[in-house]
C-alpha cells in the first residue's frame, strides 16, 4: 500500500498535520494548495508540491481531500482544471471535509460518470490536536471493498475507522456528531447563563459536573472559558457550528425526519453570528444569555 | 463525627444504598420509610426502624432526607408530625433530594424560624450505582461552616462534594446538570432517527462516535438502546428529566434568564410523557421521530 501514490488537496489545519503522518508513515505524497505558501512544512517533510491540480491527478493513485466546504469541494473536482476533467479509471478519491451529505451522493454518482473514480467520503473527528497525533476518528461512506482497500492508508491518521454505509454515509454520521456538539454548546451557555443569575458560584460548575452525566468534551472546552470570560484565542468557531447544524436541517428535510431541538440550535447560532460572533469561539454563546442593564426608555 | 447519630427519612433507591454506606463506615443511623418494608435491608444490617417522624426527630442529630421530590420534602418536614414540629436548636438537616431551588430557599427560612434548624440542599449525581459504591458527585447549597463541619459524614457517600453557594445553589446546580442530560436525551434520539432515515448503519453510529466530541454517559446508555430498539427494563425514567427541565423552566422565570433549548426540550418530554411514556426509558424517545406508515386519508 505505501507503494500508492498520494494527491492531498488542502494544506490547512488539518491537512498539513494529516500529510505529515502520511509522509512518516512511507507514502510518497504530493500536495496541492491554493495558497501555496502554505505547502512549505510539508515540502520539507518530503512532499512534492504540484503547481496544478492537473499536475497532481496525472501523478497520482489516490486523490485525498480536506477542503472548507461543500462549495471548495465541487470547485476543486468538478470545476475548470478540476479532478473530473483529469481523472482516469483506476484511481480513487477520498473526501476528509466535512461537506453536505446529499451534495456528496450527487458528487460520487458524477465522478463515476465522468471517470470512473469511486469516491469514498471520510470526515474526521478530533481536531488538529487528533490530525497531529495520528488519533482521528473516520467515519467512512461508499462500498465495502474500497474501503477496506484504504485501511492501511487511513492507519496512520485514525485510531478508529468505521465503515457507515453506502457513499454520504459518513457525512451523514459527521452531521449526526455536530447535532450533538452543537445543541450541546448552546444548553452548556444558558445552563452556566442561569446559574450566575441564580446567585451560584458558577466557576465552581465545571468541576461539580466533571465526571458525570452532564459531562463531555464540549463541558470540558466550553464551561471553564465562559465562567472566565475567556474569549480569546478562539479555539474553534461559531461559523462552523452553524454550518454544520444547517446540514442537519437540510437533511431533515431530505429525510422528512424531524430533528427540533437542532433546528432551534441552528436559529440560535444564526442569531449569534449575525450579531458578529461568527468568527468567535462558542464560548461567547453565554453572553446572549447573561443580563445586560436596562436601557431607559425613550 | 461517627458520634453524631444519623436519621435518614427516605429509604428508596438511592436511601437504601446510601444508608447501608453510612451504616459500614461505623455511624449510628435511625430509619424512617413511609412504607416500612423497605427498611427491612437497612435494619438487618443495623440501623434502628422508627415508626414515625417524631421518634426519629427525637433521637438523632442530624437529620437526612432522600425523597422523590419537592411536594414530599414538604409534607416530611412540614406536615403534621412533620420534622419542623419537633426539630431543635443544634440539629441540622441535609436533603439528598432534587428539590426545586425556590421551594427549597423557602423552607430554610422556615426552618430556621421554627426550630433553628439550618438546611443543607445537596442533591446527588450518579445513580443508584454511584450510591451503591459511595461515588456520588454531591452538590451542596448552605453556609460554608455547615458544609465543613458536614464532610466526615458525606464522605462515604461521595468522591466529591462541592460547595456552590448559599442555600438552594445546590438544587440549581443539579438543575444545571439535567438541564444537559435532557437536552442531550432528546438530541441523540432525533440525531439516531436521522441516521437511519438517511440510510445510515445507524447500530455503528454508538461505535463511530464513542470517545469523541458527541461523547457522553447518556450517549452510552441510550445510543446502543434506540439502535436496538431496547426499551425493556428502563434503567431511568422519561418523567424524571420532565420534572428537572420543568424545575430549569421556573428557575428561568424566577431569574430571567433565558433557556430556549431547555424550553423545548421540556415540551418535547412533556408530549412523549403525555403519549403514555412517563414511565419508560428516555431511550423510547426516538420513536416519536421514526417514520410511520402514512394512514389513509378518509
Amino acid at each position: 500500500m505505501t507503494s500508492s501514490r498520494l494527491g492531498f488537496i488542502g494544506i490547512g489545519l488539518m491537512g498539513e498535520p494529516m500529510t505529515h503522518r502520511l509522509l512518516e508513515a512511507g507514502f510518497s505524497v504530493t500536495v496541492f494548495n491554493r495558497s501555496p505558501e502554505k505547502t512549505r512544512s510539508v515540502e520539507t517533510a518530503g512532499a512534492r508540491v504540484a503547481t496544478s491540480i492537473a499536475e497532481l491527478v496525472a501523478e497520482v493513485d489516490i486523490i485525498l481531500l480536506c477542503l472548507a466546504n461543500t462549495d471548495a469541494v465541487e470547485e476543486v473536482v468538478f470545476g475548470e482544471d478540476g479532478i473530473a476533467k483529469q481523472g482516469r479509471a483506476g484511481q480513487r478519491l477520498v473526501d476528509f471535509s466535512s461537506s453536505d451529505p446529499a451534495a456528496t451522493r450527487d458528487f460520487a454518482s458524477r465522478l463515476q460518470a465522468e471517470c470512473e473514480i469511486p469516491w469514498i467520503d471520510a470526515p474526521v473527528s478530533g481536531g488538529v490536536a487528533g490530525a497531529e497525533a495520528g488519533s482521528l476518528a473516520i467515519m467512512c461512506g461508499g462500498e465495502a471493498n474500497d474501503i477496506e482497500a484504504l485501511r492501511p492508508l487511513l492507519a496512520p491518521l485514525a485510531f478508529r475507522v468505521t465503515h457507515m454505509g453506502p457513499v454520504g454515509s459518513g457525512q451523514v454520521t459527521k452531521v449526526c456528531n455536530q447535532m450533538i456538539v452543537g445543541c450541546n454548546a448552546l444548553v452548556i451557555a444558558e445552563m452556566m447563563a442561569l446559574a450566575e443569575a441564580s446567585g451560584v458560584d458558577a466557576p465552581r460548575i465545571p468541576e461539580a459536573l466533571t465526571g458525570g452525566f452532564a459531562d463531555s468534551k464540549p463541558f470540558q472546552l466550553l464551561a471553564p472559558r465562559m465562567a472566565a470570560d475567556d474569549f480569546e484565542n478562539p479555539a474553534w468557531h461559531v461559523r462552523t457550528l452553524l454550518k454544520d447544524l444547517d446540514m442537519a436541517v437540510a437533511q431533515s428535510q431530505r429525510s422528512a425526519s424531524a430533528v427540533p431541538m437542532s433546528g432551534l440550535a441552528a436559529q440560535l447560532f444564526r442569531e449569534h453570528a449575525g450579531q458578529g460572533h461568527a468568527e468567535s469561539d462558542p464560548a461567547t454563546l453565554i453572553e446572549r444569555y447573561r443580563h445586560l442593564p436596562t436601557k431607559p426608555s425613550k
